[in-house]
């Protein structure tokens, strides 16, 4: 979609639109960023004005192009573009409230505070990730409904920040070898960073970079508008993601601070702000914006309005049947399939138990649920045949198979990560992804962005403890599931058997306001469920087995692999005489949400209580008391085969047992 | 350093002496990663027989060429490296107990189990970044104390997935910028990962990629030694950092699985390893080096014992009191006067008590700190005004400021953290890198590094709470004070006031064996100590106000801007005529190492404990009990001014008075 080119002095105008609302917003608050929304005000304007398509009375139309602002401290952009436009919700006093408790305009862009951001973004890198993900998904998308679902493209406005962060080199090798040629980068290349010019810090070719990784990638004036325009032109035309890097002057229009680190993080303050508005022939009235610029903006804000109806009309011409499924997908919603297909599979788990390791559980879980959800997308980061994540009817997505729902997200942790968070909020797609839950460290920024935006992510890591092995510390989880459980809005599963596997699955595909991580073992373990009645992993913990032969004298906590050790110390406690029961917590996290009551219930009164968990004690103490048994790690972990380790770190049935033993003397 | 070529037949037995060990001892461990080992055989020999500045028997010289296998996995080419050498404690019993329990032999390269390895490998991309922290080192330290004290190479060998992993982009840039031109990565280009064909998730043109970050790169065949040694001597001439990529075959020698993803991470077989053997030449019996190939080897590794004396002889002409000083740096051991400047420091405090945000008082204690102790090398990932990390008195590291000792790292968060401790395991410096603690989720692989090896690294993490205000949720830690007393041998300070300050940074800059985080607000807050006889912070927690007018009804357990709230409620309480005492508790992990007696002492027997902390309650269980009164978040902030968040959450003396007679009814 292009429209014609504004006259000079009209695209000028409704550019300092930006700068104004930029400037004043910022001052008011007495807080932010000005100087990115001055300089980028021509990019948008052009992108905005000619390009975009977007019906700001629709900001959720499902084949509008897609806007990222990566550079989210930036966020006055996109909040002066959406009041400009008309953006329902965005009016005046919200820009007038600009970072203040209970406003539209928070800090940084937030998706779900603002109706027509896109992803909140602010961590440096994160938005252009997402982007991928966003593109990834439009591409199969239209692959599997056709160009009259889905024909749009993705733009981004990033900064040196951005590009410097390393999970942007992630994104772009995955843009460049999937040929995301409708994902158009708009590089705010203005060299200043937060300490100085940037070449006190920076000397990478960004154009050469790009092109290394298989982008089209090429250099303009970012204040003329021509010169924008054209490139995002032959951009479109390219068969490749594209760069363009637009030379801005940060701050642009500010006498004094324009081009320096001054103009970045804080007001102009009042005597800058009016030569700056003097400079660029703005009134220097607070927030005034002309009649015939709103007018004009509101237009543009309005323009897309038909290209909204001519999608609607082409979408109307597909089969009703097709129609559905499209919507249901881009709802969240899950097919009624999926829930008969996981109860098949856990009756079946009953008839047939396995033992074997959660991550091969795992796989078999996967393997029902596929045929029942076309949207579900799995993927790795270069650890297929480890994660068990592939179905064996999955076929890998590649530029050439775009209908593929398999992704090979390489040695890319991060990158995918945030490429998740963009599919899930593109929609169409419920993503998974894997890696080793030792590199959830790699992925964390993005867990986090996928934790405050809800995005229904599943995250799905294996070899979860010293179970792994030989491998050793650098690659055995001891903190990783007591640091993501302290994540806001995380779900964290350690489910014990192929039952609770296929339980804990179904919660985290059911789960669209928030991520999940599914902990999983490398080794193998026995099948302790023998019914299926309820998904009793839902409410975090539950008795697996009771009290026999008198009152519990001991409760036994446990997560994952350490169940079957609660299991094992109940027994040689019984042997000495002493009741004690066992409770598996397939979610600590969840359980710590529970009704006092049924927490109370599942903790019981038995006098001592001890958790047993491969990992380290912090979080246990809420169910166990500070005064419970732990049994776990205390340190990082070492290399040898895993029974050995189990034996080394004091984590048995046998420990256990005794250390119950030598409490109650 | 470069002696002359090895006969090819001579190369090709020393590079299969390399290839044996590896495919034996995985096939014996039955676990392991033969195949790049075999790989890189005839990169390795080319680079330990004619280029590598090291003598076996004396694996800690200060000036011996730095040798980092970035791609972990591949451990058994450093321990058949170090056998074939002579290292003295790897013997082959050693190789022969790969993998297992108390041997030398771990399954990824540990730097504190085996002696003449650099550093911990494994993680993906922390290798090359961990390699350019040590030659930035070398090259300050070169700066410093001249060539005759400081002249060496850092050799690095790099995989794909090193290369996919984002951290490796903002390695490279840094080098790049820094000019570190005794940098030399020789990339294993073998065209394989784990889930298959590199192309199957990856098609950047590597060379050009490097190049674009200011590095030399060439691409040559990785089993051809002369190609090989050529490419390394252009690459010490030339004034950049090099990438050689060196096109090799993965499983080099095994006739079915060579050049396939089945050789990477799994043992040959049985009948694959025999045919190899017959295929290379080699004897079948395991672990058979014949005589002259050992004796050719350890000749190798005595070769560098000329170099050392030559070293020894040039350092010992420099002035007594430089080779001291350069002995105590390398030592890690720290200037007398450093305790004298802190106390002196702490002193002027008690003096001119100052109300400022810890972020500053860290600032003045960095600027009592930096006359000390020439060794301490600060930086920012381009947050040097708000972390405050930069002395007046300091100078910006860059390629033409060599003695420049404060470092720009870019907004390179990970990147910096890995550096760090490259440059802390070189020896010379005590780095510490500041950014807001919410982004040390970019930095926690390294920071998990810093931890499992044991570097002194400290991290100065400012804008520590909700109480950084309008950049909001995306900006304000909630969880990462919890996950980070998560992370072993990871010590979390978050002093209250510019004493703890002063407290911390001693005990930060003091600590040898593993790293400090710097929790510091943004926000200003009172000094509350008013003595400083000893370092109260050491405890991690102690009684900064006693019960007054009674025995203590409440204990208000709080830490850093929080102890201020604490102060407050214990006054409001005492209008109610309740008697509270307040424990400042600066180090919750440092704390609960503390002996039982110490924490009861600390703790005391007040019937109401309440901890208050801008951050999630995981953690506070173990002080205050699972019945205690939790002041402080349960989910993610927001944007606003941060007095009216901390209204808003409830993080106030009023809420938590109101909190404690609730309680107490």
């Amino acid at each position: 979609m292009s429209t014609a080119a504004l006259p000079r002095a009209q695209h000028d105008k409704l550019a300092n639109a930006i700068r104004t609302l930029a400037m004043d917003a910022v001052e008011k608050a007495k807080s932010g960023h000005p100087g990115m929304p001055m300089g980028t005000a021509d990019i948008a304007t052009v992108l905005f004005s000619r390009f975009l398509k977007f019906d700001a009375a629709n900001p959720t139309w499902p084949d509008r192009d897609r806007f990222v602002l990566s550079a989210g401290h930036g966020s006055m952009l996109v909040y002066a573009l959406l009041y400009l436009t008309g953006a329902p919700e965005m009016t005046l006093d919200e820009i007038k409230n600009f970072r203040q408790l209970g406003s539209k305009t928070p800090g940084h862009p937030e998706n779900f505070i603002t109706k027509g951001v896109e992803t909140t973004t602010g961590p440096l890198g994160q938005g252009i990730a997402t982007a991928v993900g966003m593109a990834l998904a439009e591409k199969m998308l239209a692959a599997e409904f056709g160009k009259k679902a889905v024909d749009h493209y993705t733009y981004v406005i990033a900064s040196d920040g951005d590009l410097m962060e390393g999970i942007s080199q992630e994104a772009i090798a995955m843009a460049g070898h999937w040929k995301l040629n409708k994902l158009i980068v708009l590089f705010d290349d203005n060299d200043i960073s937060i300490d100085g010019p940037l070449s006190i810090a920076d000397s990478v070719d960004q154009v050469k970079r790009f092109q290394a990784a298989g982008w089209r990638a090429e250099r303009v004036d970012g204040h003329d508008p021509e010169a924008i325009a054209a490139a995002i032109e032959r951009a479109q035309k390219s068969g490749k993601p594209s760069l363009i890097a637009c030379k801005t002057v940060i701050g642009y229009g500010a006498p004094k601070k324009a081009g320096t680190s001054k103009a970045h993080g804080e007001p102009l303050g009042a005597d800058e702000l009016k030569a700056a508005k003097e400079k660029l022939g703005i009134s220097p009235e607070p927030f005034s914006i002309a009649p015939d610029v709103l007018d004009a903006w509101r237009k543009i804000g309005a323009r897309g309005a038909a290209a909204r109806k001519t999608w609607e009309s082409l979408f109307g011409t597909l089969p009703p049947k097709k129609q559905a499924e499209f919507n249901r997908r881009l709802a969240h919603e899950r097919p009624a399939k999926l829930a008969k297909a996981l109860a098949a599979h856990k009756k079946a788990l009953i008839a047939n138990p396995q033992h074997i390791a959660t991550r091969k559980s795992s796989e078999l879980a996967i393997e029902a649920i596929v045929p029942a959800m076309p949207e579900f997308l799995a993927g790795s980061a270069d650890l297929t045949g480890s994660n068990n994540t592939k179905a064996k009817s999955a076929v890998a997505f590649s530029a050439k198979t775009p209908k593929g729902r398999y992704i090979h997200y390489g040695i890319r942790e991060h990158g995918m990560a945030a490429a998740m968070n963009g599919i899930a909020l593109h929609g169409g797609f419920a993503p998974n992804g894997a890696t080793f839950l030792v590199f959830t460290d790699y992925c964390r920024p993005a867990m986090r962005l996928s934790a405050l935006m809800g995005t229904g992510v599943v995250y799905v890591m294996t070899h979860d403890s010293i179970g792994l092995g030989e491998d050793g510390p650098t690659h055995q989880p001891v903190e990783h599931v007591a640091a993501l459980r302290a994540m806001p809005n995380m779900r964290v599963f350690r489910p014990c058997d192929a039952i609770e596997v296929a339980e804990c699955w179904e919660l985290a595909l059911n789960r669209t306001d928030g991520p999940t991580t599914l902990a999983l073992t490398r080794q193998n373990l026995p099948q302790l469920r023998t019914e299926v009645k309820a998904n009793r992993s839902a409410a975090g913990a539950y008795e697996l087995m009771k009290a026999e032969g008198g009152k519990a004298q001991v409760t036994l906590f446990a997560t994952g692999s350490e169940v079957e050790v609660a299991v094992g110390a109940r027994k040689l406690l019984a042997d000495k005489g002493i009741v004690a029961r066992v409770v598996s917590v397939p979610s600590l996290d969840l359980f710590l949400e529970q009704s006092a009551e049924i927490r109370e219930t599942v903790i019981g009164d038995a006098p001592v209580k001890v958790a047993i968990e491969a990992g380290v004690r912090m979080g246990w103490d809420a169910v166990i008391g500070n005064d419970g048994i732990f049994v776990g790690m205390t340190g990082f972990g070492a290399s040898a085969p895993y029974k050995e380790l189990y034996k080394h770190f004091g984590i048995t049935p046998e420990a256990t047992a005794e250390a119950v033993l030598a409490r109650i003397g």
